[in-house]
């Protein structure tokens, strides 16, 4: 079986022009088919500032009306992916730039309205991803950029999680490629001490999670990667880290000793 | 030799839902290979004026600067794009967005500066178009939907020309399919006189074309339209029309009477 890289890089990489800079570079120089899912960064938020468009929060959670749904396409789909994408061909990597729109990649499902209205919001799974286009870009050398935006069967677009894009298409192209996911992020891994980057844990799996949650090494925001890690690996992924984007490298040579591995 | 349809639609089709919407429609129902090319609309101008960016226009150029391409390649590659993407899916035809920077489709030189400097301004051949990858495409029952961006080898994402996209991917596929290339937009045809949709010239030829500038029945807007037209004719483009977006289904069927018509 093939060996497939899937990076996930959030947005204080994305925000980081020397960063992402650095990453592309690397990024670019992995010779397996490879795919990277990005996230928005800072950059939507003041969009939205400048336009005067206000964030709605309900119990603590983002609400995508039009108007923020107009201004993450603009920054997901539009800027950022096309810089990444004009980026990468620079550097010899022929990149392709996606949403979950486009060739029927990952369609969604407009997150039903329960107790609260989450607006154009949608939900993604393994089952629907479009594996044969994707197979037919990696094995054309062609390597997908994908935004986290994607669409509903009634042509809505829809605001999906970027972690979950970067999950969910590996889990459905390890059926095919022997995959590796990274989420790759500004710090060395998943750390016992956040302020520590010397404190990595170097393995999580099903054994020590739960002790880790309890302790508050794994925190609220880390909470819902170590879930999708899970999640994948019992869905047939082959490994997943938690790094730092700057670890692409080290990981794809299966060196030990990088980042966060996760498993079951 | 199979048949392709390349259709650009221009900002007041865009600007207008009812109209797009109407378009996208019978856009969707062609059952032959097609490609859609789109320009840009208000929504640009618009957003640039929101964000207090000023829009400078020289020779009906728009001359971009970084904030400029930023807007303009998050309308034109990021909204704009995705929301045909969006409809066209629901409308089961398989669309993918691209700029001409995924996957190398089309590669732009940034204009050099000799009396104006256009900023981030590509100019693009039809020698450099990826035929092989829009074919993949095209062949795999894929149509694709292309937002006027590029990029230069040096990774800069670069504002084209809508027309002058849509004219070089027929030029260039010409080789392969017998295309039509129909340049659609908010009018009957070229007009004899501007304000009456009935006075449609139904054919301009190198003959006659030089006495309709004269009278001024080419008007300047119109110029490089017929200029693009004559060009692709030359260089291998089977048909060209002008026309209103409404009339693409009858010129897909080759009905005679619908727009003007291009001819060498």
């Amino acid at each position: 079986m093939q060996e497939l890289l899937v990076v996930k890089i959030g947005g204080n990489i994305i925000d980081d022009e020397k960063q992402l800079n650095s990453f592309l570079s690397d990024f670019a120089a992995i010779t397996t088919p490879k795919i990277l899912v990005h996230g928005g960064g800072k950059l939507a938020t003041q969009l939205s500032e400048q336009l005067g468009i206000k964030t709605n929060m309900v119990n603590g959670r983002r609400i995508t009306d039009m108007e923020t749904l107009r201004v993450v396409t603009m920054t997901y789909a539009g800027w950022i992916n096309k810089s990444i994408v004009a980026k990468l061909q620079s550097l010899q990597c022929n990149a392709i730039g996606l949403s979950g729109a486009d060739a029927q990649l990952i369609p969604a499902v407009k997150r039903p309205v329960i107790d609260i209205d989450y607006g154009f919001v949608g939900d993604i799974s393994e089952d629907t991803v479009n594996t044969s286009f994707a197979s037919m870009l990696l094995n054309n050398n062609i390597t997908p950029v994908i935004a986290p935006i994607s669409y509903s069967n009634n042509g809505e677009l829809l605001n999906v999680n970027a972690d979950t894009v970067a999950s969910v298409i590996a889990i459905a192209l390890s059926k095919t490629f022997k995959t590796t996911l990274l989420f790759g992020f500004e710090k060395a891994g998943v750390l016992k001490d956040v302020n520590d980057n010397n404190s990595v844990i170097h393995e999580i799996n099903t054994q020590n999670a739960e002790a880790l949650k309890a302790d508050g090494s794994i925190s609220a925001g880390m909470l819902p990667k170590i879930d999708n890690a899970f999640n994948a690996l019992i869905k047939g992924v082959n490994q997943v880290y938690i790094a730092h984007a700057s670890f692409i490298k080290p990981i794809a040579e299966n060196k030990k000793g990088y980042g966060t591995r996760i498993t079951c």
